[in-house]
């Protein structure tokens, strides 16, 4: 069994009754507030061999949830949003729920929307804060994208952030945002602690890619699937309708490839998918090409699906970094596409060659319903934690239930899809590629 | 800890090795086979005190997936599928992933589609059974309903129906179905081990309602669940744009409540929901409509959300049973109509009220991308079980890992919508309804 | 040739430029104001015999689009816009543009919504109008409804409503409505010019059932048979999975069947299609329980697809009119459900029955992009027409052209589905029905 | 107005009378034979003068639909079906229906598909065909693009195409294709008609730029803008969400802009809307990136929707063609982006620039509702157009009636958007852009 430490930072102690009213007995048909010491096990997987184990709290997930005493007075309490990185669907969800849940459960009135991620808290770039009420976000959900707007990377500004949030005389500060993101509230929890300065930060995880740990499935996946099935669809029609036709669909997934993975399990149209988690060649009589060429001269079409992080070994890396700090990648899909088409061209043989990228239509898309409960129970347990006095926590979701997760734990490794594991087995099922196209 | 015996039982020794070729190495970039002793844990909230416990391997559930060691000789087993009782998103996808799994990676060659459901084993009703090849599956899971039709009941005909079998010499029977039809698989599996015939019996838990225990979210539900978003939206339009608009949607939820629960999370139309877990009162200062009442005073228009199996003390119950056994329900959403029209009568009060049952529309539907991805692993997990001569279990999803339950632990108690737990809390929080309408 | 007098009533002398910048000139690859006598011809069905004929202007439709001259100044003018009746995909996208046209084409900033139907303009019911601005409905066009409300009727009171008119100092009335709602208009518009005060009424025609006269296609049809096909699919699901499967669709269509036609074929599954234009029994040889029965012992499962207004005459009729004046229509779906039942029942017979109304799923969906796009070419036509001073006529659809048409002509006979056409033909070449089930 | 000879060719007398049994008499309600003498008036605009027309037959587009005499004997018969060019929504539906309507409205038995447009009939390729019948189509109308698959151009083969036409002995073609693909068609017939070979040809226009003449709408174009309006959302989404975001989409729409037209007028969010029919200058005071540039100062973001074929004239064009012989464009959408890009970066301005082409996505969708139901009229058109001996024509759908058109007429000239219409009127008043964007 792996060793976590599960202990959550909290301001301190709390000495106010919640405003919401819920039971503290059973079987009223009522809930019960939730105390801090109700805990989940993260590690499940046992081997069946008879086997002891002793729990103690800090090894174990507390349960997100209201708690009965809060620790912020509601009528003085100021609480900020920020949304940062990429597109996600299920970001106006989350920011709704939050206001929903701080205003009419605890009657916060003070909510601002931190416009286009951290910059919006870097005087510099003086884009003014906006208000945030029911009335602002009551529809909000059923649009893609962020009302507060987003951007990749403010740099190195979590002082000149900080001072801002001072000003502001924010108590909590809610960071929507994957791994960059987090590790940023973190360092601003950590300043804010050096100061004195009583904030409490909770991350929501956004990752479109799902690839933080301890948050078994991120919000906006299923949407992201979901539309990403549909291009995969009209790859494999392009191909299938053409002579000799190939359909390369490149979709998210930088470090990991659930979202190329579930769409091959939701779309039986796949004949090879490739994610960074599972190394290949092009060339060789167990390459990619040597295979693809094995499957036109079977059944004349074929559908590749590929995640933009996978082969980044074969092409020359740009060693270049974005804003935000992230390796830039050099474009796998065009490069495939070319190295194919070179292939055909070398061979004399005709194809019909058709890329489709559909990133930008998969990011923006609204929640499907799903994901917008899933984020709707995120942003109002997000909001419990920072009343509670929560900080430095993200909100995750492990085996089925809400949880608290140190920001420090959830950024210290990736989630990635594991190629000896059943989903990955039933991928390679699906696709009847070779499970390793390695020489 | 509650105490469960989740042992499975097996036909007898294996002594056949798989054709499908996986590992026994880790790190090899290729999944290894699953051996019976690789268990989860069920039972993971603990309180948060240190704490000691022993697992056994009968306390632990068994991961599903494929064995090194198979029981059928592939060239000689003969497979059945049955589909029974009402329908449900998924089913074709179901079928085919057990079709596709045994013929592409067994490579079982006889397998056979049982017609409306367990009628078509009994020879009486004289239904031919229908082949089953990938050419015959290949495109059912883009439609709603199942191929092999469906039916309520055959009755008490157990020893029937294991005759059928038996002279059709089949080697496994896969049960697509609900508490009814998986006490039916069970009774059958007894009656063939009596017999000394070596059936293997796999359920497929089907439950629209998702009230089967040891599953924590049925196949089906999240299709269901984004359809009955529309008909609400569809009922909050009408609602809104009348005078004292009041919008009633009746949807699935004989016992449980889950599908009303999370549509009512999925969609912000919602003003009062009502499912069988939670008691309410119609008349009454505390009463429904009394609440409904001064929410039209304040709003103008309300939505009301119904599973089919609320308010049954509230009318005088049929006590009549259907051809499945199960009670047969009252119409609480017409008798919900009935007593509001009178009340508004009453009072001389003007509404506006619509009644829709979208029912028979969420129930056809063809699953969406994540339970087409949900229903192809299940449905390659029930082949390899059954191929392990595995028998008298049906496939559960536990904590995110694929499991073996047995049938009799499944059947011995209903998956209930609990009225303390934090989902009906968060659905509380989004109705704004009072958490209990009793005087 | 049959006759008809096109002529336009137009509120007087136009003597202000119109604030809209166009051509006059062609080919500079900018539109020109369009012109009173820019006509189309309505009747172009020949028998390809040589013919001569003379056109008049009042035998001709006039071309709808922006004069040069207007009547009434912008900086004055006062609107005011009401939707009547039952909802209908669409009706947000025309208040829309209306809204959208006059403000920031002409000008005008003195908007007003009338809410619940002409009853907002009947002072005893006390409803406050609502102001309209770019701002109120940038986004309504995605929502199904009508964000004024709607209510059917207000009685007989033309003369309260245009003293309402009056003191509301109102220059036009747009009246989004059906057959009864632009009677009413017309009644307003004649009350308005007897007391000499000079008000513009344009009606833009709203039939779900598509049975306005000289509207060829209205709008919301197509988003309403493209829901009612869902319906119809479920249908057949339910049909085509049960032991002799019947599904019955009930759409609407009280007086025309378009409805029916179209989505009988746009989707295969209908086997039997009923609308109010083709007579039909139900007993006899050839009647349709008959002609179902025989469908049931060759293929084991049928759908029909009835519209509410057809077989009247088979039921005793309920001689009641709804508030709109509107004869009320005996429930056919339910009354053929019964019948079908009960026919057998008395043969023995197991049938499996499944009736869905889909109406107010349909109603209220929002409109799809092409209804989209036609409503908003509607609402601009019609606030280029009231501001040029026309009135007493509606915006019709006629052979690809926007054209103004006489509200009393518009209303003066039903548009329904000819037997004998060749869309009636189409149907039942669809459905494989006998052309006339009568004995 | 303009004159046009639209008599169509038959290949000779009608000696056999229609298995189709219509009605002969009205009023009977069932629908009657069409007689080649009913005729409709295509040009429907006049002044509003007082004007006297003589029509004469050849003035008038001749009806379609069902003869009473027809000229191949059903029994022996030989069909054959083509679809040529790019994918397009609806391909499947019109096969099929043209295949439902000879199989079971006629009783022919023998109906071949063409494989790979007309590859599949030059022998050098060696594509066999495929057989089609009820069974094998009666799904297809549910997947995007073609059964048969396509191609672009098999070169100037007319000779070879014949003399496979007769080996197989066929009486009628149906070539379902754009603007080559009809010239093709009428090559062949005039081949036929020298070898004195007795062969219908009968066109059914395929072209979702809309840019055939006298076809109103062509089928797909409706599913196509569905498709796009998405693909904008997602653009406006990405702009709106980041500082100074840009979002290019570029659509189909080589000659003409109906694809962009339309969207835009489907959603409110294009900001400028560029097409082949309308120049438009990059550079200067009232050009394009003057104008973007405005936007972004006054709304922070901006959309801009580009057909393929605009701004050739800005490019240097490539001079190539592609292997149907259509010029090969430069892709504006990849030029506006560097252009924007390097305006942006010259002014020192950062900006977010997001650029998606959604073309194969809507190229290769099902048809929607509506296009469904207009394909299955098309090919039953088709169908009674060839059994009736008619060559050398085209369906037409003209003022709402299914016509033939010969071929010749047709290809003539393209449909394109006239920038002083009423549509482009409504396109330039849905973005507010300046009506032309030249110094």
């Amino acid at each position: 069994m792996p060793s976590y430490d599960f202990t959550i930072a909290n301001l301190g102690r709390r000495g106010i009754a919640s405003p919401i009213k819920l039971s503290k007995v059973m079987d009223d048909f009522v809930a019960n507030y939730v105390n801090d010491d109700e805990r989940v096990i993260y590690d499940i997987e046992l081997s069946g061999q008879p086997v002891a184990r002793t729990y103690e709290s800090r090894d174990l997930l507390e349960k997100a949830g209201p708690r009965e005493q809060i620790y912020f007075d509601p009528a003085k309490a100021r609480a900020a949003i920020v949304t940062c990185g990429g597109l996600c669907p299920g970001l106006n969800d989350v920011i709704r729920s939050i206001v929903m849940c701080l205003w009419y459960k605890y009657g916060v009135r003070n909510i601002s929307g931190i416009r286009f991620g951290y910059r919006g808290l870097v005087p510099e770039y003086g884009i003014p804060t906006m208000e945030l009420n029911p009335g602002a976000v009551e529809q909000i959900h059923r649009d893609g994208g962020t009302i507060l707007g987003s951007s990749r990377g403010a740099g190195n500004r979590t002082r000149e952030i900080v001072d801002s949030l001072e000003r502001m005389n924010l108590s909590m500060l809610f960071a929507i945002g994957g791994d960059g993101t987090q590790k940023g509230a973190l360092a601003i929890a950590d300043e804010a602690e050096q100061r004195g300065y009583k904030l409490a930060v909770i991350g929501i995880p956004k990752t479109i890619d799902n690839d933080l740990s301890f948050v078994q499935k991120s919000f906006g996946l299923e949407t992201a699937v979901s539309v990403a099935v549909d291009a995969v669809s009209a790859a494999h029609t392009e191909a299938h309708d053409a002579i000799n036709g190939i359909g390369i669909v490149q979709v998210m997934g930088r470090e990991s490839g659930f979202i190329a993975a579930h769409t091959t399990l939701a779309n039986s149209d796949v004949n090879f998918v490739l994610v960074p988690e599972v190394p290949f060649d092009l060339e060789g009589e167990n390459g990619l090409l040597s295979h693809l060429e094995h499957r036109l001269a079977r059944r004349n079409h074929a559908v590749i699906l590929v995640a933009e992080g996978a082969g980044q070994d074969l092409m020359a890396s740009s060693g270049m970094t974005d804003l935000s700090g992230n390796k830039k990648l050099a474009d796998v899909g065009l490069f495939l596409k070319e190295k194919v088409a070179a292939h055909f061209r070398e061979k004399g043989t005709e194809i019909n060659l058709k890329y489709i990228d559909p990133s930008y239509i998969i990011r923006s898309a609204p929640a499907n319903p799903n994901d917008s409960l899933y984020c709707l129970r995120l942003g109002t347990n997000a909001a419990h934690a920072a009343m509670a006095g929560k900080t430095k926590m993200l909100i995750g979701r492990i085996n089925y239930h809400f949880v608290h997760v140190p920001i420090e734990l959830a950024v210290s490794r990736r989630n990635r899809v594991n190629p000896e594991s059943s989903l990955w087995r039933d991928v390679m099922d699906a696709t009847g590629q070779p499970p390793l196209m390695k020489n």
